[in-house]
């Protein structure tokens, strides 16, 4: 079965030789007798693929009937998985059952169970079994969706469910793909924010910074509880982060509204070009929500690219009783949130609208000769490589589409509730230990609070309860304080692990 | 099961009534009878999982099976998958097995079959049996690798399989992170080219333009031949397309060094300031392979960053016999490949490596409170979401790392020969058809060729081809012509493929 070119190892060879060879003896054996070889040289084959495949999925459901029984935050120390990793990639092939064993044995010691239901750090990132299903079947298609051309239904769908997605979340009409909007799948809300940005930029400059540069007049907005992603959105278009106004906020970590409007006013006395304002649905920190109305009022007043970051907060909109979060979001001319954070899809999963396509496509649009085709040039089609940065695009809309009809609206609703419900819980237990204090409003599922004491003690809890591996739970600093964050939103989080978490907070506190 | 808020669903809530609902009766109600609901209530259990995912695993390894009976172009109309598709999404859940149906039904009419052993067109995008399982293990994990901290293992094994690679391709070991360099995993090219572009302009401008935005002096140069993504990154990073130099090729299709010296000279003249160069080892129009070694030393006499863009051909580089193909590489800043190109690895996995990693970091750093953790500030590990845009980033080195072990790098070596053997073996085939001629150099596995007759001719021809299903090229413009482009390089393609696609060019041709 292997064939081995031993004189070939041996040589050094330039693109003289190279040239010479393609044409020579040599090469000209070499390629008859690759040709004679079997396509199942070294390939997985179907039936091997069926047994491995089963063999896989076995594993991954094994690996959530235990996972409870696994510490929470991975224990290793710097450098221990590399160690644990021969220093050069095999020369041979090597059995795939091997592989799969050290899974457990080499990488597993190394990986904090972000799907583990006693998770409670940072946002959720949580998965599913028809979101996993979902993106197997598109790591197999293997289809590229740069083009509608390049297979069609990756695009469809993709513009269905995200279209489906505006009534679910009860988001304005103005996103839908039928008018003069639509919605795309990105990686994180780092990149369609960044897009968001890059198309005020554009509509600002009239499409002169993608031509010439973007100068250095030109200003944004957002408060300083925004995620750093913004910052590093200035950054990258050139605009420069001295130029990202960070606009302080209020007893709730809610940006001022009249804050923002001395600041765009104060900047355009100087001479500066304000152009994008980008308001929090859920601040990373606190879950602060961004007045929308006041801030879109401004915007529209003062025609600048109003942004919406909803990353995790934006799925409680699901539920009526939530829907509140966006209120204001009309003014709004773009809008973000991950499925992959609180709905159930894995990475990645961020679903960014824009209330006019035709400033985005203008903004990102590049087309070469050899990705052009009747189809983009009837203009018929939405051909999503211009509604984003890369390129190449993977069907991710699958395994939306998957979660939503497994789950129904109705699923996904019960189980954004229950989150709600168990961090409301949570926050009561909280308020009731006088040990304890509640440090920002908590209105959907992160809570914050402390232990009443020095930032020490309360990094020294974390600290204890993330080592014991019971739960993980991280921290941010609110007013200067050190805080910590109890985010509900692991898909098999249950009552009784916010009640054992709740248990583990208190032994450990006692001990302080 | 279902537990129904029918009161929820008809009020209209704003964040008054939803603070006073939450501590309401009718919430404490819900919270109580949410909590006493099993977990198991709308999820996928782990024991659905193992029936559904089987037959999953099947659905898949039936597609392989049959593929080759599928039109590789999917001949659906503007519109038709949509039409196929509900407006609205389903209220309550769906059967699994319905949706498996539905691909079949709906999606595959859809469907352009990038994995079929009959695609020819633009680049491949390769899967394989252990690439697809890789990644099928990433997503059941669902862990976020954006610091070291948040799943070691993700970090340790990306860095260890990129160091793997740089042994494996034979690149300078500067790009080893026991240096000062090292690799990351992005989704595309595109990104890394534009993360190349962003680290350059803050070299040239002291962190400066990260700060206060880019200015308008800086100036990049590549070829008329790169690849659009180049564009795009000037457009996207602040410095404008016009102040992107797209130099003038040879006969070959390569840059001229001695033009791009030229450029560099005049806008230096001119008060500019010259930042960064990017060269194409093997273009997506014809693989060409512009002159590392020249360009080079004019970006280092120049003091310019100096990147190098082997999207599809860098893989050739596992072969010692194609490794020139990187000579020049050493006086390169940043390099980038892509294994979900012509590596089997399904996509996203663009690797890509900086000499200085400090300079890549510097630029795209930023860390808020609610990311700080004693790891990253220790210094001893990599936090990769210093390394690209998006702060998420799931577990890709998983499907790269089964992919190496699974062919080992003799069975990487035997299709990298196997693609290049056909493709040569097509390219002598159209060399002695007088009806044919060749367009430009094939050095490796892409041959760009033409129908002797107006580009109308060459049109039709490529329409026919691909409308009847049995195989799918797409072309480009060369010197102005219409040219054809076939390129071997997915993973089950064989000599019976490339020959049968020959035939029915041949057959197609003589009915022009």
């Amino acid at each position: 079965m292997s064939w081995r070119a031993g004189t070939l190892e041996q040589q050094r060879f330039t693109s003289k030789t190279v040239q010479g060879l393609l044409g020579s003896k040599l090469w000209q054996r070499t390629l008859r007798r690759i040709a004679a070889v079997s396509d199942k040289s070294y390939h997985m084959t179907p039936q091997q693929f069926r047994e491995y495949g089963r063999a896989v999925v076995d594993w991954i459901a094994d690996y959530y009937e235990r996972i409870e029984a696994l510490p929470v935050m991975s224990q290793v120390k710097p450098g221990a998985i590399r160690r644990a990793l021969p220093p050069e990639a095999p020369r041979e092939p090597e059995d795939f059952r091997a592989m799969l064993r050290d899974i457990d044995k080499v990488i597993l010691p190394g990986v904090t169970h972000w799907q583990s239901p006693n998770f409670f750090a940072y946002f959720p990132a949580n998965a599913s079994g028809p979101a996993i299903l979902g993106d197997l079947l598109s790591s197999a298609l293997g289809v590229q969706g740069m083009l509608w051309a390049t297979s069609p239904a990756c695009t469809e769908l993709e513009t269905q469910v995200l279209d489906w997605l505006v009534s679910m979340l009860g988001l304005p009409a103005k996103f839908l793909s039928s008018g003069a909007g639509g919605g795309v799948i990105q990686d994180t809300a780092s990149s369609s924010s960044l897009c968001a940005m890059l198309a005020a930029r554009e509509r600002a400059t009239k499409l002169q910074s993608n031509r010439r540069g973007c100068g250095d007049r030109l200003v944004a907005y957002t408060s300083n509880q925004a995620h750093s992603s913004l910052e590093k959105a200035a950054m990258v278009a050139g605009i420069g982060a001295d130029n990202l106004r960070l606009v302080d906020v209020d007893g709730r970590f809610a940006m001022r509204p009249e804050l923002l409007a001395e600041h765009i006013a104060k900047d355009r006395e100087a001479g500066l070009l304000p152009f994008f304002v980008s308001a929090t649905v859920g601040t990373t920190s606190s879950n602060a929500l961004d007045p929308l109305p006041a801030i879109g009022g401004i915007c529209r007043e003062n025609s600048l690219w109003f942004h919406v970051d909803a990353a995790m907060s934006g799925t409680a909109a699901l539920c009526p009783e939530f829907r509140y979060v966006h209120d204001g979001l009309d003014y709004a001319d773009s809008y973000t949130f991950n499925p992959h954070k609180w709905m159930f899809t894995n990475f990645d999963c961020n679903c960014f609208y824009v209330a006019d396509r035709k400033a985005l496509i203008d903004t990102l649009s590049i087309l070469p000769e050899y990705l052009r085709n009747q189809a983009t040039e009837s203009g018929e089609v939405f051909d999503y490589r211009d509604w984003h940065i890369p390129l190449g695009r993977r069907f991710r809309s699958l395994k939306l589409w998957f979660v939503i009809r497994y789950y129904g609206l109705e699923g996904l609703q019960f189980h954004v509730r229950r989150h709600v419900a168990l961090a409301q819980q949570f926050f009561n237990w909280v308020k009731q230990d006088e040990r304890f204090e509640i440090v920002a409003p908590a209105p959907l599922n992160l809570v914050c609070f402390r232990y009443r004491g020095p930032d020490q003690s309360n990094e020294e809890l974390m600290d204890r309860l993330n080592r014991s591996g019971d739960l993980y739970l991280t921290h941010t600093r609110l007013q200067g304080r050190f805080t910590l964050r109890f985010c509900v939103g692991q898909t098999n989080t249950e009552e009784r692990h916010v009640r054992h978490a709740w248990k583990r907070i208190q032994e450990e506190a006692a001990k302080l």
